[in-house]
């Protein structure tokens, strides 16, 4: 393909969307040609020149892509019609994120589209070769990105006991929670407060994780994976309690992860003695990890993501970049 | 009245409800009979035994008083029917705050039981004889809690030049804006900003302010009065820049408002150069207030409450006690 | 005893200082007598009638018992210089929670006053009757008291694998760091970050958690414990990921918990399914403990207290109540 | 002058040190040659390749042009040194921005270098044409930035009435308050909070923001002026109460600011009936404005910028590129 892409953006109200917009107005290569949002239709989109219009009235014959920040269960109309318009698209719902259309049931209902599935899960680092030229690609969840990011180096090197569980007590900041009020994101219900959820495996999240650390091998434990609301607006740590194999020693899984991740952009490991705080990961588009040995048993590894820029957005922008055969990180860094 | 005053709360799952029934649970003379909700009936009232039900299921033949934490209109009804069951009222919304009829028009539209008004405003730093025995109390707004208190010394001294504007720059705590989840109150909207609001003599509460304003003299200029919310849960600061009159030295101003407030319980004025910071009132009953000379002309005056408390729910108590011939700060220090 | 005991407070201005200042100004069985401060020397008191006086000018002779809120090393000396006046002593620092004085100076340095070991360890909920008219008590420290509340229930039913590690996942809010301004604590440092610390088992406080877990049984893994600092003022929760023995169903923990706290005054456990979160303790003298199984293998269970109370101050009045015959909750509830 | 512009940037990690670094980073035609830290000599400076260097090891030959982000009285001794080596300089301190040196004195103790005074004031949308090729160039406060650019469209037509007060109640982010940890940028102490500070005419501030308005016309009443510290970690927002002269009607004040302002890229005035709040400068290079008028009297006039950008960094940066006869925006839109 040459000259400047055309896209699309369903659902660009919300925060994955605005951010998502923000990015793509800054990508050399590509324009966005209409943005979707029923709620606001006809106020202006956010840094642009654009309006939002409703989905419905989105012209699929007008764009080389689209980018799909909706529900579940929309997501996946639309990922419809965009491949029957011959369009590529990004889908940041969990629609398209489980190969196997009876697990999807088991969290979310009744698959709409089944005959879509299985599609590339859209994590660059794990599925690269996949991912490029694809024609249509599933973007993790945010809680997903950290804990996979957080494991891969001992996954793809078997370097887990695999009888032993994975802990991953995971804090994310509000924005995660989405842009429609309740009580939950009331801000007087966040400040100064701290608040498990979806607590004892009910995490939707935990059958993409699941899905993708038993593609590495017969994980006999099932995740333990537990989210807590932060009283910030961005960002998100994964905090894995994870039990080396006895080939594993603790005090050399740094360098184990050093060297994985040595010539990955969007990651990056920090010295031995550095922990990864949210910090280092909020407005940027990268996953930052620390390993620190706790015992010969117990390694604690901390991984960290802005929950809407590689958690979402950022990592869409990305896996564009490879279906459209443009460098990887290409408005990215 | 001998024995324990027996209590409604209508509205008790409000922000404001859910501090009063805080405060009436320790209140000695005092035993909660019903808590109002609709939106929460059924389920249990916090710190309590009780279990909320719909306004329209309290019996006012089973209380001496009820307090009114209801929207305004709404709030007018209940009053109707209190008085006419021979209970006392202390109503929190704006229905009785506002003697002209006319004037609440202009504000909130057609009042619903005009015939209810005047009834006593709710600062007993202003108003307390009128307070005492008193069937029905109109309880302040915080905005005009915090403002009041801190005009008050001159305006009861004639102490303020009549034709300068009075400017009042407040900053409230999101608490203030109500339990009901809102784009406006939502964490991520919240969060490291500050957000003027109701600009140019659009907020309700300017009403009330004048009317007590100028009980005390013909101001000739409109109050000049801008709220802003603060990224915090509580607390309410309003900043007021004021013009002594030419016989009242901008250096005595202090002196006078320690005079004034000296047998006050519920407000403290700071000692000379020690500013009030939200701090000073968060979680407590007080009204505190320091008084700072800027020029000859001008002098800065910081009124700060618990919008909540002062603002609110302590105060509604304040003028309960009064009306009910109780010590004037039972169950509030 | 009768009448009013007279107690000082050491190291009274520091956040626990206050905290404990503004308890047992409360307290109606307890007259402060003197409050000392290096830095605040001279200064008033808030809340009190007193002024700060250096630790040396105050007179131990004047007093029933004395609370150590200094920094380790120091608080022994005074503890010495108590027990040999005849004052009863409730120490919150370090000095005095370590039986053994290897370990403690394993930890800490070479312990000043080795002949004071071993003393009884101030968590009344496992240790009521040793504190009962005990002359010296240590205080726990705030993630320990978080910690083993949490662990308690399952530690005295011999319900825990003793081969499986306990996993303890800290999170504390910044008072917790101390008064002292520093670039870990300033504001920008801290606002809109969450922050691992001590990772790798650094925290002193493992010592004293695995010297009372070990109390009950021979646990053969290291404590797992990585604290984190909150963006909030106060507050801690201890998430714990345990393994219940083969003959404790993960499902029957709750129970057991419910039974083990359900005449403890000041732990609550929550119901099944609702979790623990910050707000449930902080500025409350509780800690609230929720728990739930997530397989088989693993229960998670949140324990929180607002660390400046349960896990300083009012756990150390909880402690003197105790050692003076007074009802242990006075001035608590 | 071609290629790349060689500068150094002394005082380079406090909070504005460190925002300008990032900064000239991404400026295409500049390179950092040095950055200077006595405190964290010899540590990386973040984002960078380089480590920082004393101050006084910092080789002034090898530069086109230095950044003074250093304490007042220092910093002036640095201008002389770069000014004698026939290096640009950018003053981010107050050494320079008060023409007159007793006037200085007055505020910040005697001159160390009078006979640098006077030197162009680096606000360029009053004074570009003063600041194209400079060689030297005071970049202005924080508080003045804001409340300048607030009122300059009302200076410049001579449209405020000259007697009375101009009234400025001002917010900022703690990042105003500098790097060094203190009591009053503890965490504790901010969070929940607004502090008034340096109230009754005492910031420093009102000397550059009294000098510039001055400039203007003959203001008989000194400026009302009050910060106050936000719990954010940065943005600052002026609020400016202001009189407009009999022959400008309050209505057409928001018309006057549009036309002042419509060429100015990094000033935004925004729609009426819209409010300016923090969130529309944070983290950008903006001076964002909103006009409101009250009443016929008073106008009240919003202005928010990020006080270490449009307040700081960016600004200096702005200044740079016009003395360096750069496109101005460079490196900053």
């Amino acid at each position: 393909m040459s000259g400047v892409l055309r896209v699309g953006v369903f659902g660009a109200s919300g925060y994955t969307g605005l951010d998502l917009i923000e990015l793509l107005a800054k990508h050399e290569a590509v324009r966005v040609v209409f943005a979707t949002s029923n709620t606001y239709a006809n106020q202006n989109v956010p840094g642009t020149d654009l309006h939002y219009i409703p989905s419905e009235q989105a012209d699929l014959s007008s764009v080389d892509a689209v980018f799909l920040a909706l529900p579940h269960k929309t997501s996946a109309q639309f990922a419809r019609r965009a491949v029957d318009a011959g369009v590529k698209v990004i889908d940041l719902s969990a629609d398209l994120r489980i190969d196997d259309p009876e697990v999807y049931a088991a969290w979310y209902g009744p698959h709409p589209h089944p005959e879509l599935l299985p599609v590339p899960y859209g994590l660059p680092e794990i599925h690269r070769d996949r991912l490029r030229d694809a024609p249509i690609v599933a973007a993790p969840g945010c809680y997903a990105t950290a804990t996979l990011l957080g494991l891969y180096p001992l996954l793809q090197s078997n370097g887990l006991e695999l009888t032993a569980p994975i802990i991953v007590d995971a804090k994310s900041g509000v924005s995660g929670a989405g842009r429609s009020p309740s009580e939950r994101t009331h801000f007087v219900e966040v400040y100064g407060n701290l608040a498990p959820y979806n607590t004892g495996r009910a995490h939707r999240h935990i059958a993409e994780i699941e899905q993708e650390i038993n593609r590495f091998g017969a994980y006999g434990s099932p995740l333990i994976f537990t989210p807590h609301l932060l009283p910030v607006d961005r960002g998100l740590m994964a905090s894995l309690y994870v039990t080396p194999s006895y080939n594993m020693a603790a005090d050399r899984v740094h360098n184990l992860y050093s060297n994985v991740y040595a010539d990955e952009p969007l990651v990056h490991v920090l010295p031995p003695g550095e922990n990864a705080t949210l910090r280092h990961a909020v407005r940027t588009n990268l996953c930052v990890i620390s390993v620190q040995p706790v015992t010969d048993q117990v390694v604690y590894i901390t991984s960290v993501i802005d929950n809407l820029r590689k958690g979402a957005s950022s990592q869409a922008v990305q896996c564009f970049n490879l279906m459209m055969g443009l460098p990887e990180t290409m408005g990215l860094i």
